[in-house]
């Protein structure tokens, strides 16, 4: 697959088998997040990969988007380190390139993910949850897993509404 | 190469060969773009394409970074369109996906490119220039050519600095 057809065929994945992602696969995903650009390389992220029951469904209870949560497999939860910021648009510009390049690399490993947002309300409690330094503030949580067979629509705004070009 | 490999072995390309990039080059690129993943798919990123010389000069007189941006063939301008934003942090993590798309596909390609970042200091400047819509944001140059031949090193924390598992 060509890196246009990954970029375009990927999708959000809700549902999944129950079936274990391995700690290969796992290596993978995280050593993609690892390589992401950030502005004077300062490198903003942090993951707490998350496997135990508990503390799954700790957090499954900290969204309204409970089931997506337990049904995964692994959570990579992706926190900003408030230490090493040094402009926030920059660097919550670099934790979206970094949570990029690991739903690219899930879908390249036919695995499946879901970017959860709403989440971030209730920031403090999962903060509090998985004992992070206080310097930490969450921003992306990825719920991981084997994804159950289902076709998935994607839609986009057309090059038109979003493209303008400025030629000689 | 697989993704992985994408991922690892870009750059960031400041000096570039005079050559050209194709129109059908910067369609995939804008593509890649297009299809990132976004908050409730609002889609905030708007692009306005460069390649007009005196209007390039012109945004190249708004950062310290001149010699980069004159020596780009082309150069994609990424906004946030604030009349679409509904949550500043997860519209500003979507726009650097986006551009994480669009740097994987160039270096997939064989081209190079540079993610300024200084240059949001003179936003205002920049926003006037290229005449867009007061609801467009500044949030990204990206510089793209042809790269010139020569070894870049890249260099990151290592995954013991930046992962921490709760397991079973």
């Amino acid at each position: 697959m060509s890196i246009l057809e990954t970029i375009r065929s990927r999708r959000s994945i809700r549902e999944f088998s129950g079936q274990k992602v391995s700690d290969n696969h796992m290596g993978e995903i995280l050593e993609a997040g690892r390589w992401a650009p950030s502005g004077l390389n300062n490198q903003p992220w942090r993951f707490v990969v998350v496997r135990d029951q508990d503390l799954k469904e700790g957090v499954a209870a900290c969204t309204t988007y409970t089931r997506t949560i337990k049904a995964a497999d692994v959570l990579i939860v992706v926190f900003l380190d408030s230490d090493v910021m040094y402009d926030r648009t920059k660097d919550i510009q670099a934790i979206g390139a970094c949570v990029q390049n690991m739903l690219l690399t899930i879908h390249d490993l036919e695995l499946g993910a879901c970017w959860m947002g709403e989440i971030l309300n209730r920031r403090n409690e999962v903060e509090k949850l998985l004992e992070v330094p206080e310097n930490f503030e969450l921003m992306v949580v990825l719920a991981i897993g084997h994804p159950q067979p289902g076709d998935r629509s994607g839609s986009r705004k057309t090059p038109d509404e979003l493209i303008q070009a400025r030629f000689d």
